[in-house]
Order: structure tokens, then sequence, then C-alpha cells
């Protein structure tokens, strides 16, 4: 069967022909993969900046973002039978005897640093035609998501979030008042950094949890992306028309700043336009590149003063998942368009161009599968 | 009666002589007022860099961290009577119609900043002989902690940092495993930064919390600081004797820092010493003096990578007052000679070199009362 593969030792980006899996215990799925998303981590690791073959292998199969069919299960296997769709987890515990959150199902807050992730770390990724899994590291579709699906891994980020804020706002009286409510429509708002796929699927998801959504990004107001985000109810601010450090000023007080774009330069002119008790997310691992000069004193005066927070956030549990599999399906109840505008898909063939170039869809999608 | 004050237009601070506060309202209650502890804040309030008089008033009498007793209730006063005693929360709300947590009595959190302080912002302070106060205003003091519990206020900033760090860390299996808790003791470790009152009031609250506590500061081992510390099983460590850069290497893994210096540099050096989902919490305010050049790459990569949170905190709620009441009375069972040890009392003769110089003890406390 054929795979996508990275050989760091000799930089070189391939199609193998692999055997197919077989079941190897009797609490394994074998899958068929039919769409396989392409992010920004995938670049890296085929630009050799990243990127962990598993032990005694080579090479490392890509792809981390995968709807699939279960296509065989094991006897110990209740959960799921052939036919079902689902989508995989990506991170697989460490299993340290001192880690308590890999012991306790939630490897997405692994303390030691040794877990592995398919497709990116220690284990090979659904980039492939055919794949063997726990059943317990898979979540089900339904099949009127299936063409969406592909959407769910980079959707969890924002679910991820959403998950730790409602946690953390506890703190204080979050709710609405009815007199603002009634006035606004909207209880909180949110500033969301960049609209690529992490962007927008997060605009949706605070949508869909009843905030006001500003999406900012370069694009013109004309761009298929700004009208992805008027389509969702949310409003698109071009950067060309608004500077940063003015952005509270134009859109008022800010609630909730979603960072999907990676650069620390941006977010941190962006974090003084930050409301009070507000919450500044950090999504994207930015390269190495472009620090900029902060004015330590007053990022911690504003900290203080304002019960203001800064929330780093990586990978999905289970909760995530499932929160994201809910969500796709209110979305695409509300915004069904919307969501299929965001996927281009691309055959297997077209690996090298998406992978080494990129290509010109929001979410270019490599397609294993025959539907 | 006596009252110790700044003019900010003239650049004065002086001992004034102001007649005595009667009951206004079926609701207020008339207090005595005994101890009131200067802080940071007083001193540069006394500097003219800070401080605001009640709309009205040329001055400000200082003063918001108090011990008082009722000597006179209102005919609606169900709640104390006189001979109680009580410590009055600082920050009054500003009743805005859209500002949801002081309309919800959590005015720590006011979203306008127009609320007002007693002795710092709008609002005259404790540092008189009587003051009349709305009871609600006030939180009950058990007569055994009267000696100690001008400590309450200063003590309530580690207890707004605990319940909003409880809330957060929900997002994770926070509890210890049980192996981790037979072999080290301790299930999570906070780094205090500075061992002035906050500092060591607030390892004194992660210590009561079962928190394995160091406290980070550039006195010897030899100290007074660093012998309180060592009171309260915590463990001081001398900036002398290990780099900032080098905690982490040094204490092992670190899951709260509590920030009680008010200095960035500090506090954006030890960053990169918190552990994965750690959390960094600010409760000073710096000055506008000395920010450091930070690696925003870096920085935001840490957060995004290991879950991290950076958290302000100001102000504190009546739930962090309540808490601060119960935590001095376990302190007080605990390590009564320790809490004793950070108190310093002086006559009100002496305001003017407290606050304009400071004294030598940890919490300086001018005396009004007879006790």
């Amino acid at each position: 069967m054929k795979a996508v593969a990275v050989f760091p030792s000799r930089r070189e980006l391939a199609l193998l022909d692999r055997p197919e899996p077989r079941l190897a215990s009797p609490h394994d799925v074998v899958l068929k993969i039919r769409d396989v998303g392409v992010c920004g981590t995938d670049k890296e690791i085929c630009r050799f900046d990243y990127g962990t073959p598993p032990r005694g292998d080579e090479f490392l199969v890509l792809g981390h973002e995968a709807i699939a069919e279960v296509v065989d299960v094991g006897a110990g296997v209740t959960s799921m039978k052939r036919g079902d769709l689902v989508v995989p987890t990506v991170r697989r515990p460490c299993m340290h005897a001192h880690c308590v959150p890999c012991k306790s199902d939630a490897q997405d807050f692994c303390t030691t640093g040794e877990f592995a992730e398919r497709g990116i770390h220690g284990a090979h990724g659904f980039m492939t035609e055919f794949v063997a899994e726990h059943a317990t590291n898979l979540r089900p579709i339904a099949r009127d998501l299936a063409d969406v699906a592909v959407l769910v891994e980079p959707l969890t980020i924002a679910e991820k979030a959403l998950l730790q804020l409602h946690h953390l706002q506890q703190r204080l009286p979050w709710a609405c008042s009815i007199e603002s409510n009634a006035k606004e429509r909207w209880c909180h708002t949110v500033l969301v950094l960049g609209a690529g796929p992490v962007g927008l699927l997060g605009a949706m998801a605070f949508r869909a949890a009843g905030y006001r959504a500003f999406v900012y990004s370069r694009e013109g107001q004309d761009s298929e992306k700004a009208s992805i985000v008027r389509a969702i109810g949310a409003e698109y601010v071009p950067a060309d028309d608004v500077p940063v450090e003015r952005l509270r000023q134009t859109l008022g007080a800010i609630d909730v700043v979603y960072e999907a774009v990676g650069a620390s330069s941006l977010a941190f002119q962006a974090i003084h336009q930050l409301g009070p008790n507000g919450v500044f997310v950090f999504t994207g691992v930015p390269g190495r590149k472009a620090p900029i000069a902060v004015d330590t004193d007053r990022l911690m005066r504003d900290l203080v003063l304002k019960n203001q927070v800064m929330l780093g956030t990586v990978n999905a549990g289970k909760d995530a998942f499932d929160a994201a599999i809910r969500d796709l399906g209110q979305f695409m109840i509300r915004w069904p368009d919307a969501v299929r505008r965001l996927i281009t898909r691309h055959p297997v063939a077209d690996f090298r161009a998406l992978l080494e170039r990129g290509g010109d869809g929001i979410k270019n999608v490599l397609t294993f599968g025959d539907t």
C-alpha cells in the first residue's frame, strides 16, 4: 500500500510501498484512511525542522489529521464495527509511573515530554491506505459528517482552548448581565488572529459558543477567507484597515484573543488590546526567527491590574475531540457551505507539491479513499 | 481624631485632626481602628506616584490593611454587634449597569476601572482612629486572631491566586498520583519570588494548601526571613547561591511560580524555570523603570508546548478574605511564632518615618488601638 513518508537522515520525502497492517491485538482495529489534512507541522517536517521516526525505522509516515473507515476489528473490540467512520486522536501517552496526566488518559498534558504523536514524533501517521490502531484512540463520527470530518483534528485546538477557558473563567462572574445581553446580543468578544484553518475553525467554535467574533488577517475584504468569516456571522478585519495597536479602540472591549498565526511579533503587539479579565490564548509554535522587543514592565502591569491571563495550549484530549465532533455537527447545520469551502481535496499523487510548496485551498486534503 | 493623610496637590504628608464619623445609614457600623499595616502601595502614594483623594477632598487618608473593633452599629445591622472584631475589604464597586462583576459583589474583577479603593483611590482609608463603613464590607475575625489579623489583607493576594489556580487547573488531572505522593510527600511545588510580607504570606498559604514551597530572595541563609521560611516547613533559596536560570535544574519541576517582588526583570527571567502545565502568578505592579529584553519566540513556544499559563491578579473579593481568615487561623495553630515575627508595631507618631523611609520589620504596622 502507498504511504507518504520522510527520511530525515537523507532529507528525502517519498511515496513508499508498505505492507498492509494486520490486527496485532484483540483490542486493535484496522482502518482504511479516507482523507488526511496537510498542516503547517507537516510542512515543517518536510523541511526537516521537526519530526522523529519511530524507534528502529529510518522513515516517518506523515499525517495526523484523518478520517477513516473501520475495515477490521479485533475480537475484544465491542465499541465499533466494520463500516463505522472514525477520527483518530494523535498523541499517545508516555506511561511513566509519575506522569499523572498520561496515566489518567489526558496525555495532551503529558509532563515528561516523552509522549509519541502519530505522524509527528515517534509513531507513524495516517498518510497511507491502511492503519492499525487501538480502538480507544478512535472517536466515532456520524456518516453525515464524513466529507468534513477531516476538520475535526484542527478544530480540537479551539475546543481544548474553550474547555480551559471555561474552567478558568469560573474565577469571576463571567455570565452575561441581562442588560448587556439585551443591548448587544453577545456576552463576550473574541479576536481571532489569523484566517488559516486554525483561525477560521476557531472563529466557528467561538461563534457556536455564543461569542461575538472578529477575525484579523492580512487578506482583503473581498477575499475568500473574509467571505467565509462573514458567512459564519463573524466580522472580518483586514490588517491593512486597522493597525494592531488600534484594535481595541476600533472593536471595543476584547475578552479573548485567540492567536492562530504562530508569530510572536503579532501576538505580543496584540496583547495590549486585551480587555479586563481577558484571556490571551496562544496556539501557534513560532519559529526562532522574529522575536520582538517587549516592554515587560507594561506587560506585567497590564496582566496584574487587569486580572489578565496568557494561556498556551497544545494538542488535545478525547474530551476536546468529542467537543469538536459535536461542534462540527452544529457548524454543518448553521453554515454547511462555509465549512465545505474550507476543504480542497487533492489526489495522493500531489503529495510532493502540497507538502513542499502548499496548495491553494484553505485546508488542503490528500484523499486516499474512493468516496 | 488623628488621621494620616497625603495632600497630592501640595506633595505633603500630614497628621490631621478630623471629626469622628457617625452612622450615616442604618446599615453602617462605626469602627475603632486597632492596627493598620504599611505596604509598598502606601509608600508609592507618599511619593505621589499614585493615590487619589475622594471627590471634593484635597487629601486622602491612607491605609488599607486594617483590623478594627465595632463600637457602634446601625439599627439595620444584624450580622455584628459592639465589641466584634472585623477586617474591612478594600475595593468598592463601580456599580455601572454593564459591570457584571461589580453588580455580582465581585468588584475585584471590575471591568470599568471606576471602582474606589479605601486608602488608595477615591475613598479615605483606615489610618485613623474611627471609621464608618457598610457592614457588608466587613469580615468577622475571631478574638484569638486579634493580634495578627492585620495580615489578612496582604494574605488575600495569595488566597485569590489559589482560588483562581484551583479553577484553572481543573483543566487537567492535577491531583497527586499515589506513587509520587508516597515518595515525595508533596504533590505540587511552588517557587515564591521575594521574601517580603506578600512572599512570606504566600509561602504560608501554599504550604497550608499542601505545596512544597521554595522562597527565592536576596537575603542570606542566616537572615530573619530565611529563618521564618524554614519555620513554616518551606525551603529558602538565596539568590546568591542559585542564579535564576538554574532554579529548575537545582530545585526540580516547578508547578507554580508566585511572583511577589514587582520586578518584571526577575519575573521574565524566572518564567523559563516553570514546568509543564505550570502557572506563573504575577501579583506585583512594576514601576516603569526596568523592563528587560525577552525572546518572545521562546516565551510563546514554551507557553504553547508546555500548556503553561501566566496569570495576573489584583485586589481580592470576599471569598479571598474569608479564605485568608481561615488560613490565618491554621497558620496560628501550626506556626504561631513565625506569623508573629512578621509583624513589627509602631506608634502613630512614627508615621512619617515608616511611610517615607520604611521600618525595620517585615510587616510594619501603625497601632491606633490600646491593646
